[in-house]
């Protein structure tokens, strides 16, 4: 298995790349090679196989080639331009999120081979006037440009797929939370910083109230997802290849709940509460009544309760 | 108004220029000037307002730029590579419908003042495993590219509208018949041939049984609604700009018995009755339960008896 994870510097792909790592076969063969591509040189990882690194710009055709070497058993496909940062830059979001993909599908096409693609689609799919629950057969109208972006990225993945290019697997990740690291440019970056921050003793600003409610899935739990929705049999996946990942609706008042069982009352006291109106406006569009019936049936699983999402950040990502 | 018609020598873009010509007016103003840009140099039509005539490929941003007159008040986008066409040309499937629509929305947004853009997408969208009836909620899982293409295409149109870059609104057409002039490269050309070549005398093959159920409208109740598309406030679409364009199921019998009614028994000995697998390939994929309650709802008409669609054709189509 030669795989390729393209947004490898990312948060999910080093998460994704270390249980590999760990694992040391996909699809019931042994990992051979993992190139971890992304347009900042990737850290690092120990692995029982050989790792490559190497610094990729999807959105030139040329460097995208590059990147998917022939042998390319496994493609993740990782990389996008987050919701915020999409909606304040209409352009750079679909030149990343729309034309890189393309590029992405192009030469994974031009392969041969029909490689597993692994696409990751997020629930900024789901809005609009559609009613909710939203199930595997709602209409996707989505209310930002991130959003649009993966529908379409969904329906490339799909067509592509169909016409044998590749074997395209997609999955509209929930929230994910706790995320480690930086803030990135998502509009749901304080979800994570309202546990991250005070968890390690420093401020965080959370801009909505204790009742907001949303649909969320750790960082742990997103990557074994990851590893498994490569390994489902393509015929299990029907004729659409794209489905909500599992999660769970948490609201503000319990995760912190979950954080102080865990951790003592001290993280709590750190978050602020000041309302950020430009976050507000995208949030206001989001969905949360979603019920991923085709991802658990295919054995994808959403967490059991916030506070293992809170011990898994102290455990994985927390310096002992 | 200044309204141009992209793909203005095709069928659709004829009928909606001459259903214009008449009316003389379009959003309550009257009508200034018409474009009429395809890739070959459409047909004159008489018109109290001066119409023009353009040469224009929207694959090529430069003329599509071109076709885009700074002042155009509305744009009608109705160029696209049809079904069977797309299905065997992946390629420029793909040019056509996502890189040539991405040239207009493109263009439209750089003009600065918010355009109307009419776009027609189709029943295409649906498909796969998403269970009947098709409701304005339902998923889209087109199981042809051309579908997928024109899915991409009204997602797009959501994203560029809610931006406020244009005022889109799209409508998926049902399948047009009794369609004039020589038939196209899409899959349901039998739909209108059946009917179309035997009330002129000659045979036509019918490459499915007489139980074959289809959803239908036929092109002056078409180009009626695309007036009417253009015509609903803003405020009405809500936060999806797509939708289905109400039409009627008919099975095959059905047609046969009103052409019979309309025209007496000789157009029906003129059907052969061959199967053709590589149209049956793409006809399974196809829904035919679809419920257009949105565009019902803001006054868009299907036809009432299919009688109409065979007299309409005498009426509009058929030299006297």
């Amino acid at each position: 298995m030669n795989i390729l994870i393209i947004g490898g510097a990312g948060l999910v792909g080093q998460k994704l790349a270390r249980l590999l790592a760990k694992r040391g076969t996909l699809r019931g063969k042994p990992i051979t090679r993992l190139t971890l591509a992304d347009v900042v040189t990737p850290a690092e990882i120990d692995a029982p196989f050989e790792v490559a690194y190497q610094k990729a710009d999807i959105t030139d055709p040329v460097s995208a080639a590059e990147a998917i070497a022939p042998d390319t058993d496994v493609i993740y496909l990782l990389a996008a331009v987050v919701s915020a940062h999409a909606e304040e830059d209409f352009d750079f979001g679909y030149k990343v999120n729309l034309h890189g993909h393309l590029n992405v599908l192009e030469r994974a096409r031009a392969l041969g081979t029909q490689p597993v693609v692994v696409f990751t689609s997020s629930i900024a799919v789901y809005g609009g006037e559609v009613p909710q629950p939203f199930t595997d057969d709602s209409f996707l109208n989505p209310q930002i440009s991130y959003g649009t972006q993966k529908a379409i990225g969904e329906l490339l993945l799909n067509d592509y797929s169909r016409r044998g290019f590749i074997d395209g697997r997609g999955f509209r990740l929930p929230t994910i939370s706790v995320r480690p690291g930086k803030p990135n440019r998502a509009a749901s970056g304080f979800m994570s910083s309202i546990f991250r921050e005070p968890l390690q003793g420093q401020a965080a600003n959370c801009p909505v109230d204790m009742d907001f409610h949303h649909f969320y899935l750790s960082p742990r739990k997103c990557v074994e997802n990851l590893v498994k929705g490569a390994e489902i049999p393509r015929e299990d996946l029907g004729l659409n290849h794209c489905m909500t990942m599992p999660g769970q609706v948490w609201t503000i008042r319990q995760m912190i709940d979950a954080m102080t069982a865990v951790a003592g009352p001290e993280p709590a006291k750190l978050i602020t509460w000041e309302p950020q109106p430009e976050i507000a406006g995208i949030l206001k569009g989001w969905r949360n009544d979603i019920r991923p019936q085709k991802a658990a049936r295919l054995g994808l699983e959403p967490d059991t309760s916030f506070e293992d999402n809170i011990r898994y950040f102290l455990e994985d990502d927390l310096p002992a």
